[in-house]
């Protein structure tokens, strides 16, 4: 059974700027998701912004493993609905990869809790990325260290909760530097933000790009899926509590009712 | 100068309930403050839900260093825009302290994006806290547990992220377990969430417990407070980069552009 | 390619008791290897004390993928050589996974930089295991709690370091609670605290506790490995930089000399 | 009261090498002693390699609030029982402040438990460090990102544990980046990895990085200390349990009995 991956694309400079059109005829969504079909492992398709509910429904994300999302111009033209139903994704176990300037989509600020900020520059600079985890997952097969020749510079303090894992930072030509690979988990769901993949240069071409994207699908894969409620609180009865306790004391919950939210 | 804190109550049980308003007849906010103030580095004071704006105008917010919050019934009422407004503050560097059924709060749910369900009971059953970050500020003057005769139970799974530090774990009389003393940053503002303080039970009049908010709003103090837009995400100009480099290659942005968001 | 395990025995009061002996007729190493060679996934092997270098010899270690460590009486008689050879192996990709009174063991300590203390009771107690990371790779298949009618009590605060994930809490029924499964990474090596397994009692012939082993050994495999010095701190000449620098001011290193140590 | 610390100098090269001794006529431990006793709030001494028992005895360390750390080219003359002493002092809540070479100091390597090791280059170039964690106390009074003219490089991957909090990132002009600020706590002791400080440089002449050592002795100070043994694993007697419960099963102990070790 292969993982199945959903890349999301926004879809909105491939169609209005030449530089993006010609650079990916298919859309970033639809070279991510051939990137990824080059793995025996991974079955990838794609889904947009215009396409009815963004192409997400809960029936597609239901039986998606791993989602990647990749957003720029349009952030604010997602459907907060859209939002929430990845979020319960997520948390059921779905993997969610991130790039670049999906660090301001709706879904991962609303699975971060923070502002997700950083400073930029679009001078195509050199960016070189090192391992800082080696050994991670993440990083099979590469180099301690590769370069993409012309990249849009991310600086920090970016606005992100500490992660499980720090597994690449960043170093620009122009003297910034930026934590690029990161890991965390929400519910079940694990998370991946990976800082490459400006639309006016050709990252996602890069052999070392499509390793990172590839080995981060199979890493962000969890076996394991919660069906049912997401957010359940569910009351235990004294009757059935496993160890034999009695009730003491006042209450306000009659038996048999909901808790508060 | 004092830790200025705020204790935020729902008031809704104090005012409905005769078992809550013969414990806590100042409110369970006037408790907690009451507590607070008997240590001579925080001046504590109280807000509502019931007031204006819940007690929670943006003025005020800025003038606090940490925020406990309490809260159950009314969750549902809680208006967003305070629940953003709180989550800009604690970005901004605001202490905040999640008490008990707060694990439900907005501001809770929104930093931590995250379901922040778990299971309950509420039979007055023993509670015992068990230290298991020893040393840690929270925990200071603590020993290594502490009893609660009657409390409500939760449970484990704690649907909330990995935190920075599990300070406390809670051993039930019914057979659970839950970690009780959780920190984590958000932004500039560093977060407790403090399991105990079921309302019908005087628990926040228990000696332990006020060492630990005492503790905890120390803790969660900084003195460091971010001014201007906590979501900044400002461009450096190519002719400002710290090392001097030319711009190459096609771009979207023009010169002093604003970014996507 | 199935994944190589070895699991380490003490293998002394197998051989001087009598209650131990009689429920692990095969050793508890023997028992446990048998519980992870019934996984399709797996081949386990078993080394213990008494063989020459403990049966950890470097060609060994360097064909393991993941070695489980059970000890308790004869922690020290462990040669330390030994112990830098195993430490060696985790920093350079091996798993390890530490068994309930290997919380003491030399390895476990030596990646620690902790005591790994303490408290403890011996009186048959049931101990109930929460899964708190809830879909962690370790707890697959698992319910959310089970129990074990008998075991040693291990209790808070536990001298570790704050873990990457706590997967598992222990209830007691004396009153205590226990961090009991822990995951950590040191170098390439992923490392897993788990509780259970008091030679006295037929722990490791539970069908939950073997889920746990199993996954755990999946878990901590590492399919990459360092090979070369694990301890490296190779010198870039100024000649190799990968931007163009010229070397300034004074300095202490001659061409193509070592780095202090 | 004021925070105690104690600077730890190796104090070779100050003593061997004229550009050390001339940029650190009193020592390099002199030198940041003198920097952190411009601080109202702390009480700063010295001590070196060449003082019996390094100047660090028992008496002393239990004297002592927070250490510094600066050693390079004699690592190996430490003798290991002091280096037992610190750790022992560490766990039981004596900050730890390790300064650049002692990345291989052996007491930061004994409390990591990893090879901590980097790659490395001395051409006196550009570093320039950068606040990842904005608002952490140990960045307090800094600009997001300040720079050192003339330093070592040190690169990664560097060989530690993912730490708590990652506080500063360096970028180098040669083209390599560097976690320069790592946060861990091990026992009640707090430490604080901090990379900047090559001898032939006069790097702690820098305000800024006076600034940094001046918050990490008040970070890193513990108001809390452990007395007694702080590898103690206490047995709980039965009939001291703190629920009632009844012997059950086979012991290998005997009443009063220590565990093993």
């Amino acid at each position: 059974m292969t993982i199945k991956a959903v890349v999301w694309g926004e879809n909105v400079h491939e169609q209005t700027n030449k530089v993006v059109a010609d650079i990916y005829p298919d859309g970033m969504h639809g070279a991510i998701a051939a990137a990824l079909n080059a793995d025996k492992g991974i079955t990838a398709t794609t889904a947009t912004l215009q396409e009815p509910e963004h192409g997400l429904t809960g029936e597609r994300l239901a039986d998606t493993d791993v989602l990647l999302w990749w957003g720029h111009a349009a952030h604010g033209d997602v459907s907060d609905e859209v939002v929430e139903r990845v979020a319960e994704a997520v948390w059921s176990g779905m993997g969610l990869i991130l790039l670049h300037s999906a660090h301001f989509a709706k879904p991962f600020k609303r699975l971060m809790g923070t502002p997700c900020n950083l400073t930029w520059r679009e001078a195509g600079e050199r960016e070189r990325l090192w391992v800082t985890t080696r050994g991670h997952p993440i990083a099979k097969g590469l180099p301690d260290h590769f370069e993409l020749e012309n990249e849009e510079m991310y600086g920090e303090p970016f606005g992100v909760p500490e992660p499980l894992e720090t597994v690449f930072v960043s170093w620009f030509q122009g003297g910034e530097v930026f934590r690029s690979g990161l890991t965390y988990r929400r519910g079940l769901g694990n998370i991946f933000y990976f800082r490459p993949g400006h639309e006016t240069y050709p990252t996602y071409h890069d052999a070392n790009v499509q390793t990172v994207l590839k080995n981060a699908v199979h890493w962000a894969h969890n076996e394991q899926r919660l069906t049912g409620d997401v957010n359940a609180a569910p009351n235990v009865p004294v009757d059935a509590a496993l160890e034999p306790i009695e009730e003491r004391g006042p209450r306000l919950h009659q038996d048999g009712e909901e808790g508060y939210r």
